[in-house]
């Protein structure tokens, strides 16, 4: 059954990874949140479709949930003597990925190309597409002033009040090649649980995609990465908070109005499912943390049922 | 004394590490060969350059008399997994040089300044200088077709036969910013024992260096890269045969002719210092193994004993 996944980077891969387990990578497509790519050294880096592919590859690093298990930092150490920041744990081996990319894209490859050539390299099968070939940079207007994805994820670890969410260059942008395809032919898309207003929301901003999940006549389904009141990872809660929702599943449910027809919410918030029925909204109740391979698996077969 | 030496890599760098614990480092300006360097995985690599600059800061690898010591190659063994030829072996640490200068050039930088910046953040205190900000490149004619510096100098190890040697660009080049300055302000000029065709020659392709050399008052002193019949490194013999002229030093005067008023040779060569004369040429003959400091020294100090 042709699955799309939208995903951002450490919930969509984890929930990826047990999607993968339990149906057919052919029939899987995942849309990735390319709004926190961003330049490092001159090289292009695609934070959460290398998340994926490398946590779909068997060689993420389980600790951190992103870069290379077993990477080592050759090039960021001499780069520091050599009086740069950095504040971007890039490691050596990630570094060749990002080195490879960047040779592409200024060959004129288009990143959706490179994308599908890096997931093959990865021994993947299921197709990987960007939200779109265009840059598309998701900023922040901050107290301290605009602000790029990665010094606010990384540099601040969130930890910055958010005024308004940009996504630049989206107004002129267009879905990658394949994306309204496999959103038309879909029979089923799933909201990975990532963060609704940034990684989903980043994907949403394309023109053309928020159109193609309200017209959907396949089961949409999102899946709450708010869990007990607070985000598995990430600033999701915070933002939540800051923009006047409840840091619940509702919340997520309000930030997707419109567009999804089922919600999967964890055990925890049991008792929220009545008001996500109350808008529409089928919801299935489950466990939802996916701190092992049989609980991500029990969570993907849980996802697969909703009707 | 204001001292110009024109280098290549590993020969020219061994000279000038003795030069630099003779004379103030300070009255030292280096013209450094930029017909080898070449484009690795879109970085900007200048091997002549970096192997002075990593030799004179006491980082060079001593055994193969490039690259850092100790560097690790991470990241190109992950190239390699991507599909990357790899012949040309660039170490994790070293990358980061080539990351630094790309970055730097693509600001905007001139070639000439960004090796300024690297010598200081090497710690050093001479001046190096690109020959030109332009890009000329050293290509051969081969029976095998029109070839890069690189390929054969690594890739095949120059065990090719060579028709022609080509400075592409040479034609619209201008010497680096100082270049003719420090020429004209010499109080001597050293030809470093470098390849006379390809690591010098490249050098004197740029129009003006040649005509500075020739017009200099000052001493020109060529040490001699051709001992006892053979080059210490790379292929100054297999060339000098090829384009008919003795493998000695006597066929390296020919190549200089007209441009250096006085050369040092080995004491194995000793017999051809009458032919040199001969050529109009103040011939000193001396030790000039540089397999130690002290026969570093020494023959630095002799050099500067030429008057």
């Amino acid at each position: 059954m042709a699955t799309v996944v939208f995903s951002g980077g450490v919930g969509g891969s984890r929930f990826l990874s047990g999607l993968c387990r339990v149906m057919d990578q052919k029939d899987i497509t995942v849309i990735s949140n390319i709004g926190d790519d961003t330049e490092f050294y001159g090289l292009y880096v695609c934070p959460d479709i290398d998340i994926v592919l490398y946590t779909l590859a068997g060689r993420i690093n389980p600790k951190t949930g992103w870069g290379l298990e077993g990477d080592t930092f050759q090039v960021l150490d001499a780069l520091k003597k050599l009086g740069h920041p950095c504040w971007f744990n890039l490691g050596d081996q990630d570094l060749a990925t990002h080195l490879h990319r960047t040779m592409r894209l200024k060959e004129g490859w288009p990143l959706s190309k490179v994308t599908a050539e890096l997931a093959r390299l990865n021994g993947l099968e299921l197709t990987v597409l960007p939200s779109t070939d265009q840059r598309v940079e998701t900023r922040f207007d901050t107290p301290m002033g605009d602000m790029p994805f990665q010094e606010y994820m990384v540099k601040h670890r969130w930890q910055v009040d958010i005024e308004k969410i940009r996504f630049v260059g989206a107004e002129t942008a267009s879905p990658a090649p394949g994306v309204l395809e496999a959103l038309e032919s879909a029979e089923r898309i799933i909201l990975a649980p990532s963060n609704p207003y940034i990684s989903i929301g980043a994907i949403l901003a394309v023109p053309g995609i928020r159109e193609a999940l309200e017209r959907a006549k396949c089961p949409v389904i999102a899946v709450s990465p708010i869990v007990g009141g607070k985000a598995i990872k990430g600033p999701a809660a915070r933002l939540l908070e800051q923009f006047g929702q409840p840091v619940s599943p509702v919340g997520v449910a309000r930030v997707y109005q419109g567009l999804v027809s089922h919600m999967v919410i964890d055990n925890a918030d049991r008792e929220l499912a009545g008001q996500l029925e109350a808008m529409g909204i089928v919801c299935g109740v489950t466990d939802t943390m996916m701190d092992s391979f049989p609980r991500k698996e029990a969570l993907a077969r849980f996802v697969l049922e909703q009707k």
